[in-house]
Order: C-alpha cells, then structure tokens, then sequence
C-alpha cells in the first residue's frame, strides 16, 4: 500500500484525527455549576472583556487554524472541504507538541473583506488565529488586515512559520561553511506566501543580504511588467537585488544560498555547479523537492535541506508554530513581531551545540523544542 | 459558599469545560500520514463534498454551538464573552450526553444579515449547528434562513428543544389527569424563541387545542397594536386563539395548562385558583420559576413542572438536543422537521411507563434517553 492509500485508510478508520473531551465529570451535582443555572455567574464574570473570559473557559489555551482552501499543501485551491483535513492535522500537532486546544475552521467564502469579515466575527471564541494555506497574494492583505483589528494573536503561519525555521537553519548552515549572512548571496524561487514572508525576515535579520526572487517567469525586477502589488513592494522596500535580470539559471551564478519554496524538480545540478564556494540549497517544495538531495550533493552542493522527514535536515514548520502559540497564550502576547521571530530562530537555531552538514536543525520531536521558542514570545 | 460564587471558583479552577484530544498517536512514522505529505491524499479525497468529508474527518461526529450573547439565559444581551461559558457548556453535555464531539462559537456580530453570512461560511467545519440563546424575533428568520441554505441539520434549541420537551412532558401530564390535549385550553406566558416554539408544535400536534398567549403588554389578539411580525403571524395563523383580551389573570380563567417561558414569580396563587379542574403549571423560567411548586399545590395544582433540578418534574432541554443531534448524524438527516420533533417527544414521553404528578419526564441522567430519541430521527 503506498503512502496516499495508507494515509486515506488511517484517516477513514480514525473517523478523524481529533476529538474533544470533558475537563469535568458532569452529575447532577456538578450540572447546575457547569450548565445552569450555576454558569450564569461564569457569563457575568466574563462579559466584559475576552481576558477575563480567559479566566473561566477554554479559550486561554485555544487557537484556531482557519483556511479558505485557496491554497492547501502544493495541490493548490482545494475548498473547505478539501481543506479540512490538514487543518484538522495542524489542530492535531498542536495539541501534541504544545498541549494548546485547537479547532480547524474552514471557510467557504474566498474574498479579502469576506474572509476578514468572518474571522473578525468568530475570534471572540478564541485565545490565537493560525492562519494557514490561503493564497497569495490575498494571505497578505488578509493577515495585516487581522493583525490590525484584533486584540488576539494572528500569524499566517506558511509565511512565517516557515520563514523562522528557515532562518534557523540558515544561521546554523552559516556556521557550519564560515559564511556570514550579511555577506551572501541568496536565490529564492517562489514568490508565493513561503518566498515573501522568507525575504523578508532574511532581510530584517541580515540588512546586507543579497536577495534574488524568481517566479515563473524569471527574475523579478522593476523592467518587468505586470507585477502584483506584492512583488511591487519588494522591489519598492529594497528587499530585492535591484541589478539582476533573467532566468533561475542567470539568478543562481555565484549564489551562496539557494532556497526553493516553489516546484519539484525546477533546480538542475549544472544550476548549483554555479553556485559561490561550498553552496548551501534548501529544496523544500514538497513533497518533491527542487532538488534531491543525492543529486544536489553530486553537484558540489555543501549542505542540502528538505522539508522531508526521510532525508537529514528537516524544515518543518511543526519546529515553530507550536511554540510560536505557545509563547503568546503563556505570555498574553497579542501581536507577534519581527522581534518574535528572530529570537525564535535564534533559540531555534540555539538548539544545535555543533551544527553539521547533516544537522543544522532540531528534529522536530527533539525534547524542549516548544519550550524554548515559547520563552523568546514575550 | 453560594452557588454562583461556586460555580465560577470551579470555572476557574478547571479553566473550561472542554478540551480536545486526539484520535491517534503522534509520531514520526505517522506524522507523514496525519499530516503532510500523507494528508494530501485524504483531502484529495474529501474535496468535492461534505459526505465525502465527513469520512475522512471529525466533521461526522461534530456540532457547532453558535450564539452571538443576544439572550444568554435570563440575564441578557451579554455579548459573546458573556455567552461563551454557556456554550462550552453546551459543548460539554454534548459531549457527556450523547458522545458527540461540539465546538462552542460566539459572535461579535448581530444582525440577521451578519449572523447568516458568518454561520454559512463557517458551516462546512461541522456536521450540524445548534444555534443557542440568540434574541427573538431574529433568531426565527436567522434559522429559518440557515435551514433553507445549508445542507446539514440546523437547529435553535431555545426554540424547539423546548419545545420538544415541553410536548413530551405534557403528553405524560394528559395522561395523570385524563384529559385529551385537543380538547385543553393552554395558557402560555411568554412570546419569546420558547415560547413561540412551544405554541406552533403543540398546535401541529394537537390541532384543535386552545391557545392563549400572554407577554408583558398582556393577551396577545388582533386589537393590540404594534405587535412585531411574529406575534401577528400566530394571529393570522389561528394558532392563537382570536376571542380572548385582557390580563394573565384573564387568560388563566378556565385554562387546564399555563406554561411560563416569561420570568420570576409572575403567576399568584389566586390565578391558579381559577383555572379548570386539575391544572397542570409548567413554571419554567429559570433559576425561579414563575410560581414556586409549593405555592402551586397549596392554590390546587395537579401537576407542577419547573425547570430545576431540585424538583420532581424537571423540563430540561438536555434531554432533547443530544438525542436529536445523535440521531440526526448518525442517520445523515440533514433537515429537523416538525415530524421529528413530534415524533421525539413522543419517544422521551414514553420512557415513564407509569407517569405520576411527580414523574411526568425522565430525569436527564436516565439511561436510554440520548439513544431513544436518536431512533426517531431518521
């Protein structure tokens, strides 16, 4: 049986993957204090604002991940319904790794003001907003739109999620070939939700950074037409190289780092043989990576990382977003910041005593992992 | 201690009623099947449907409790924060009741317009949605909407839960005092979600019985002025009775039944005194009841029914909505109709062999009542 039919049969036979269950026995003595008429006085308590709600009901440890379906794994706009269940895996992992309560929300409506709406309407049920697999570049404006309106926190985790844990490991593979960030050279192909969220945070933690992004249609720079506003912006903010031009091919000549957030198979060994002295390549397409490892070693490559748990250096968004809830619940953090984030890679990173070319990152079922990126949300 | 002050020490001392758990063990051989890449192919396989879905997710098994605070209990317009520990407690006595799995929802929004757009697009994360102390007259047109609009169960459990019970309970009360429901005037105090709720199912169930309803302006009838759209709809569709104006007092001249769904200490003994021979007093609101028992049997009540646990003959809506959910998932029913509801209580009447002024209604802890109803909704 292959791993497609393995995981339909598990899924049938579990009727699911999470369930709920009660913090107290139900009798007729604990009834009129858990239900009325004994709850009322738990109502008042709470009316007034949603911390002193916390107080009483499960929604101090409560995060909800909420998608539209607009863009679920790399198979791209499966609907609610298709959406759910890896919405209901993602409430899965956080219950595992950081005991917080979760409940996955799927959405049947698709619009920015529509989505925005929704969430805004429904958040008072919860103490954090995980946003995950919504497209972009409408997982933008849908993001900083909720982040402005709402006292809880809200992180639209395939952005930043995955840019902490790549952070993390850049920093470690830094080490391991003596290069500094600030210095290198660094290809992004995929310009989606991942790709921007990555530049960004590389930029806010190496101001000298050299970025090249490339989407389907090459390089992006201002003689390009047609860009969408986010694109705009990142050519706008200085978060890209303003003086390259051209294909994957042209951007990867003498790159130091090579990260793949886009498609299987899109990066040839020629393309790394290329590359700066001793390059590192992060292939995290999933689940074929740009690269395979084997091939992208044979090229020369120093260190390689997938976002696979069957090759060495997993990157995996389940290193951050546990502890990332965890933090802010623990700690009442309402808006997570750049701040945030780059201490989180670094204590992620921190984890390594010795990074090597086959360990620049936690496996994610390391112990402590959660607790230690909890600690920098404050 | 108090009762209130008890019951929010125990909220606070559990911190909520609900949590969530999980189906299956979290490791890194089924990591790849819970979630990515594994999961792909179970949400491949649910895309195209709920039913599809709901075989591959908790959604089979799952109701939502959705409220926006408009009328929580007796005590208001509380808001959402105020609702929500009457919702997670909802979600509990689901869960103990009847093993279905419940996340509580509260709105910071609501309008009609508002409340039916957020609960459509939330709708395809469950199997079924309890809507819960949402104001009248808006709750009518929020369910009646939601019901023509969505394709799984929709219930207002203020509304027909209440009513269910009700109807059971006075079936059981016909049968102590030998009278026929058709041939009985009722006098209803009341004309809020319950109470209307109330009226139309004993008048589908027992067509030529006698209605009189009563709010706070006094007998609701074709001369009073200013009645909203649903006070004038039980008028022009002869559920009320046309002949009677006047006071409550007036209205309980001759009534076999009075049935509150109004408040506090309402109705005096010198009202009870005129009714007809073996008056039947539901005295349901809540925590104190519109006429204590004691006060009822001293005026000549055959039967007295509040809804509190420390008196015989408690009419409670957890004896209705866990069995009608049950049965509603588990036989793919995705309408609740007046023939359910009739059907129902019917059931839950006939689980007292040998009812008595004192044992009209199973106790809500009873063994067979969840899976009794349940069999009727199909």
């Amino acid at each position: 049986m292959d791993l497609n039919e393995e995981a339909v049969q598990l899924h049938k036979k579990l009727k699911g993957k999470i369930t709920t269950s009660l913090r107290g026995d139900v009798t007729p003595d604990t009834l009129k204090l858990f239900y009325s008429p004994g709850v009322g006085a738990a109502s008042k308590y709470a009316e007034s604002s949603g911390d002193k709600l916390k107080e009483v009901s499960w929604t101090n440890n409560l995060v909800a991940v909420i998608s539209d379906g607009s863009a679920v794994l790399g198979l791209g706009d499966l609907g609610p319904y298709g959406a759910m269940p890896v919405m209901e895996g993602k409430s899965m992992l956080f219950k595992h790794f950081a005991n917080i309560d979760s409940v996955p929300i799927v959405l049947g409506v698709h619009t920015v003001d529509e989505i925005v709406a929704v969430v805004k309407a429904i958040a008072p049920s919860f103490g954090g907003i995980n946003l995950e697999d919504i497209a972009a570049p409408k997982c933008f404006e849908i993001e900083d739109r909720l982040k402005a309106e709402l006292d809880i926190p809200v992180m639209h985790d395939d952005q930043h999620g995955t840019a902490i844990v790549v952070l993390a490991a850049l920093i470690n593979a830094m080490k391991v070939v003596g290069k500094e960030l600030d210095n290198c050279r660094i290809t992004i192909s995929g310009v989606g939700s991942a790709g921007v969220a990555v530049m960004k945070l590389l930029k806010r933690y190496a101001p000298t950074v050299n970025i090249v992004a490339v989407d389907s249609k090459g390089i992006i720079n201002s003689e390009r037409s047609n860009l969408n506003d986010t694109k705009q912006q990142l050519i706008n903010n200085g978060t890209l190289s303003p003086d390259r031009s051209g294909s994957l091919e042209d951007a990867m000549v003498g790159a130091d780092v090579f990260i793949g957030l886009s498609q299987a198979g899109i990066l040839k060994p020629e393309m790394v043989r290329i590359m700066a002295k001793d390059p590192i390549i992060f292939g995290l397409a999933n689940p074929v990576p740009e690269i395979m490892p084997d091939i992208a070693r044979a090229a020369g490559a120093a260190i390689v990382a997938t976002g696979r748990s069957d090759f060495p250096n997993q990157i995996n968004n389940v290193l951050g977003f546990p502890g990332i809830f965890r933090g802010a619940l623990d700690n009442g953090v309402s808006k997570i910041t750049d701040d945030h984030k780059i201490s989180a890679a670094k204590a992620l990173a921190s984890m390594v005593e010795t990074p090597t070319v086959d360990e620049i990152i936690p496996n994610p079922f390391a112990s402590g992992v959660v607790e230690t990126i909890a600690k920098t949300i404050v």
